[in-house]
């Protein structure tokens, strides 16, 4: 099951697609694909209700996609979890998962224009496997309350500004907080559809270069172990968001360290998940 | 002009206090107190309809008061904002601010428990003044421009767990966005009711001793200056919330850490804000 919302910024409509691909409109159930929605989700009911044909179709075509969960409560992000990406980061394997906080109103949609900030020369991408929550997490005691937690998967991009996020002094949060910093979706993949969270390919262009070309497989903390420990320090509640760390490949890795610069195209993609695609602009 | 939020958890009814501390109903003129709320206040406006009597009488007595604005789009949280209480944490002077965030569903109310986590060891409090935003911050260009962006005054109490801050890899977040983390409150006040931001004293006692006695003269970075940088690296909107730093007097710096324990009452007070009272609890 893939959902998703279609629309202009802040005016998106909620939508399901149908297995052939057809778009479905889920205004007469919900207003919004939020907390409140996720945390009742049925996902066999909603493919049954699709099959039988009670929603009135959604013409897709044209319209914006915006983020598949209208604006999350946190987003709360893994850092260094992919031994590459430590070592390109010149940072040692973490002993335990590394934890910090993305500013909500930085989600944008998966074709959204991204601003380089002002004042900017180290904007950065990351393509990472996102967890969208559909149940309150608050000490988990084990790995399958953490699966009971999920409501789906999405693609994020946690952009990043590596000056304000290494040499402005303090916390990270400088360098992650920016505007436009977190194209998430295109849709929300229900578990069921999305199998093993730990057997995905992850994969990042700029300007058609691949530059991230990874695999889930090789997270040094899987998702559910993640979600488990971040519940023993604060309380996930649905309609959160936790990303879950980038493979190697960021351009403080690279040679001649080439960031990000205004007309500069990203794309991602993420197996079953879909693809991202943004323009760099200004802000 | 002083707003609140009275009544259970979730089903706070806004009020106003009038000059003689009567309450006022507001429920007729607002949803909530939030950031669609704030960025229309005209505090010289409502002064005026609650002296005409245009707004019914609230009993106030006997009621909870919750946190005086509606859970926050962010709190951003400038760390080490005091010379003195820089020294007592071992860490060296910011030459630009230090920022952070608190998860926002860390905010209770300022009467309302406070939970020691699970595995707690270091749980420590921070007295702060909070600023509540009224209109999107993004680049300001000048003090009176972040002046423009300030809805009202509020109290903070930062808790705080240092093993999890410190000992547990990483960022801060860890120790910062536990359950029940930020009492806020009890009033929202406006600008032209608390005067200079700079000229505030801060206090908070544990279990009747005084344990912190700063002032807002002692900031590094001021309010205002605190403002304008935070809009270089984020875009603040109505309804969030900035808090600027604790002084001297947290349980790190003090013979023997005397960290909190669960029964242990902590009081908190800011000149012209208000008394805040949490009795801790365990998670």
């Amino acid at each position: 099951m893939k959902l998703l919302r279609v629309g202009a910024p802040g005016a998106e409509r909620p939508a399901v697609l149908g297995p052939d691909g057809t778009g479905y409109d889920l205004s007469g159930r919900t207003r919004d694909i939020d907390g409140a929605f996720l945390s009742g989700l049925d996902p066999v009911e909603l493919a049954a209700a699709v099959a039988a044909g009670e929603l009135p179709v959604l013409e897709l075509a044209g319209e914006r996609v915006g983020a598949p969960v209208a604006r999350p409560g946190k987003v709360v992000c893994v850092g260094l979890n992919y031994r590459d990406h430590a070592a390109e980061a010149g940072a040692a394997i973490p002993v335990e998962p590394v934890l910090f906080l993305k500013a909500s109103n930085t989600v944008v949609g998966p074709q959204d224009e991204v601003l380089v900030p002002r004042g900017s020369t180290k904007t950065d991408y990351e393509v990472e496997l996102a967890v969208v929550i559909g149940r309150t997490a608050r000490y988990l005691q084990s790995e399958a309350e953490a699966a009971a937690c999920i409501a789906g998967y999405t693609i994020s991009n946690d952009v990043t500004e590596r000056a304000f996020q290494f040499e402005r002094g303090g916390q990270w949060d400088k360098g992650k907080c920016c505007e436009t910093f977190n194209p998430l979706g295109p849709y929300l993949v229900t578990p069921d559809e999305v199998g093993d969270p730990q057997a995905l390919e992850l994969k990042l262009w700029v300007n058609g270069e691949l530059r991230q070309d990874g695999s889930t497989a090789e997270m040094i903390f899987p998702v559910l172990a993640v979600l488990r420990y971040i519940s023993q320090f604060m309380v996930l509640e649905p309609g959160d968001v936790v990303t879950t760390g980038t493979p190697a490949g960021v351009t403080i890795g690279r040679p001649g360290t080439p960031f990000l610069q205004p007309g500069d195209v990203m794309e991602l993609a993420v197996t079953g998940l879909g693809r991202q695609r943004q323009v760099l602009g200004k802000a």
